[in-house]
């Protein structure tokens, strides 16, 4: 299976192994949701008084935890977060909804809260009832383990296809005072027949109450990964959540009730940072993925023009194909900016593959030299800009390349 | 080159071989515009009289025959056809315009007629600019050889990557005089650099007037050649024209001046099924195909709302691998369902797979046999029903499945 896959090349040389976001302790379990003996559960507590915020699936056919997290969220309270891998919960009709609900009734008893103050997320199988019951004993088993490091043992917990753990971290100040900011992330990864998805919980010490949270989760959002493409398809499970405890308050930091408060500044580029580490760690880590490719889009008519461009050329399988082959094939770009449907002129467009241009005003690039280009190619990171020479929207995209290996992984190929 | 590959597995057992299209004829030559000694230009003249109704990409970055093709179709009447392969004359710029403008100068000239009345297109490599010259000459020569049959020699001639000939035909009556209706297609095949170019030709010796040509084209399209899709990608040079000589009005057919003439019924039928025809061969031999997959969606608000959930799934790579893995993954369809932004609801959704009901009621089908679907996944030809329970909304759309032909195929892995 695709954990004894080999870890991608574009992994990180390093993962972060931050301290403890005080009001935070998790520990994982072996629930035996679909495979006995395999580490399937997290659970994370978070201390009285944290706030949360989240962004889920656009998919008008979520699973059921993302109904019953956009349900909770209401309340603005967090006091756990529970993801189960083995079964994502998803298409399992009005079973679905009971196997939450029985999930909260166990995690809000072996930790003392509300069962509205339990969050969820699974991923796995789809179209499988989940049986929450076998979460009986093992969430109160587990609850007495917490401990508020290390993370890479929650960032490995939610691992689905992913090649390697996903982590980052970042500190900012408010009012003088250093919060932190950790968060882990899986990718969008698939083992055959389960359904891939993107997990993402950040978690922070700052004391922030829940509709500011929102407003920074929900800009933050726009630019990380809602910014990133592996093949264009959208689980029914994805989800990304922020969830702040307010510790800082006791060392002195501020009460911010208000996104708009200037003494979130720093915050919010620390956020971001985290945000853009972790989207672009799923982007390194797309199924079968050798090349991280971004694209920037600049002289568009818009940024949401800019971002649409970059979309069509980031899920071309043409664009992907010929990236995969080491190939400067800007023709494929051309194609993609042309199917886009966004204000273009084709006599007005030019294409760089990193510093080199290769076409400019509709034609290629007469100084445009081809061996500079392929070994441009070779390397890992491969940078495409495309100027519609229009306005001055721009906008910067994700995604990896399309190989073999994708076909491979989601082909299953059974005999 | 993939002019090499063996014949797709989902080729017609049989091509059919039409009799000539009265006032059509063709002959094909090498003018060298790539390789040496390879055929690569086709000359189709049609009499005079001959009216002529086209429908072409809705890429922003249009090839220059295009453009040259949409100019030239305000006239109505139609000449010749020059199609040629090795070079797509697309983002060449302005050396683009003046491409087409001489290689009609020189057709013109050939075959004794105006420039306007000349049809272009062209396929292969983007980006370099065409040098018409080479035409010069050549098409005076092989205006001198055309012939009204084979059919077999013109659709030879336009294939790129395609691995066998598409031909088709079907006759009807118009006020009680046969006529016939002949077309040649090839499909979205690529050969990096080259781009992808879907091109098809009818031709029909019906007399019917440009407006009413153009009308029928443009109904007829929709549930043809734009239901289908290879991977989504969207050619700069996607071309499909159709041309009328008029010549059964010698044996009494009669002219036919508005698409609304009740003595089209049986034409429209005819015509629908030539484009569905050739629609078809093209989705059997989208690149690395093994699997032709016809995704029928009903009980949608709308049939648009219908055509926007076929085209999700049809274009989702995790749908289109599970295919290529005999796999009937339908959970990878409620993803593409969810995706496709269109209004769904999870608890009313219901997934075939043939006529086997997999999911129903937004959950596994209790009934469903694993064993029952897995061999049905085996067929050549797979049908996914998905019912969305919401309203009268249907549609049909034709894919092929994602190999790792494919990726190989487009991705070059030049070394």
């Amino acid at each position: 299976m695709a954990h004894d896959a080999p870890v991608s090349p574009l992994a990180p040389q390093h993962t972060p192994e931050p301290g403890p976001v005080e009001g935070v302790r998790f520990a994982t379990a072996a629930a035996g949701i679909r495979y006995k003996g395999r580490t399937d559960v997290l659970l994370l507590a978070m201390d009285a008084g944290t706030t949360v915020a989240g962004v889920f699936t656009r998919s008008k056919c979520p699973s059921a935890p993302v109904e019953w997290c956009r349900d909770n969220l209401a309340s603005g309270t967090a006091r756990a977060l529970v993801v189960n891998s083995g079964n994502a919960n998803a298409f399992t009709g009005l079973k679905g909804r009971e196997s939450t609900r029985l999930t909260a009734e166990i995690a809000a008893k072996a930790l003392g809260c509300a069962q509205n103050e339990i969050f969820l997320a699974s991923t796995g199988v789809i179209g499988e009832p989940l049986d929450a019951t076998k979460f009986d004993g093992v969430l109160a088993e587990t609850a007495a383990r917490l401990a508020p490091v290390p993370w890479i043992e929650p960032a490995r917990a939610i691992m689905t296809t992913d090649t390697f753990p996903k982590v980052a971290t970042a500190t900012a100040e408010i009012g003088g005072v250093a919060v932190t900011i950790t968060g882990i992330a899986k990718g969008a990864g698939m083992i055959a027949p389960d359904m891939a998805t993107m997990l993402s919980f950040v978690f922070t010490d700052a004391p922030i109450a829940a509709p500011a949270l929102q407003a920074l989760l929900s800009d933050g959002v726009v630019d990380t990964f809602n910014a990133i493409t592996i093949d264009g398809d959208t689980s029914t499970s994805d989800t990304l959540m922020l969830f702040a405890t307010g510790a800082a308050a006791k060392r002195g930091a501020p009460a911010i009730a208000s996104a708009a408060d200037p003494r979130l500044a720093a915050f919010r580029i620390a956020l971001d940072e985290v945000l853009v580490n972790l989207a672009e760690q799923v982007a390194r880590d797309g199924e079968g993925a050798r090349k991280l490719v971004r694209i920037h889009v600049t002289g568009a008519v818009s940024k949401q023009s800019a971002r649409r461009i970059g979309m069509s050329i980031a899920n071309s399988p043409l664009v992907k194909t010929a990236v995969a082959g080491e190939d400067a094939n800007w023709g494929r770009i051309v194609m993609a900016v042309g199917k886009a449907g966004e204000p273009a002129d084709r006599d007005l467009l030019a294409i760089r593959f990193g510093d080199i241009t290769v076409a400019k005003e509709g034609m290629r690039d007469p100084s445009y030299d081809e061996a500079e280009v392929s070994a441009y190619m070779k390397n890992d990171v491969i940078d495409i800009g495309v100027d519609l020479g229009l306005g001055h929207g721009a906008d910067r995209v994700m995604t990896c390349d399309l190989t073999k290996d994708y076909v491979a992984i989601n082909g299953d190929y059974r005999s």
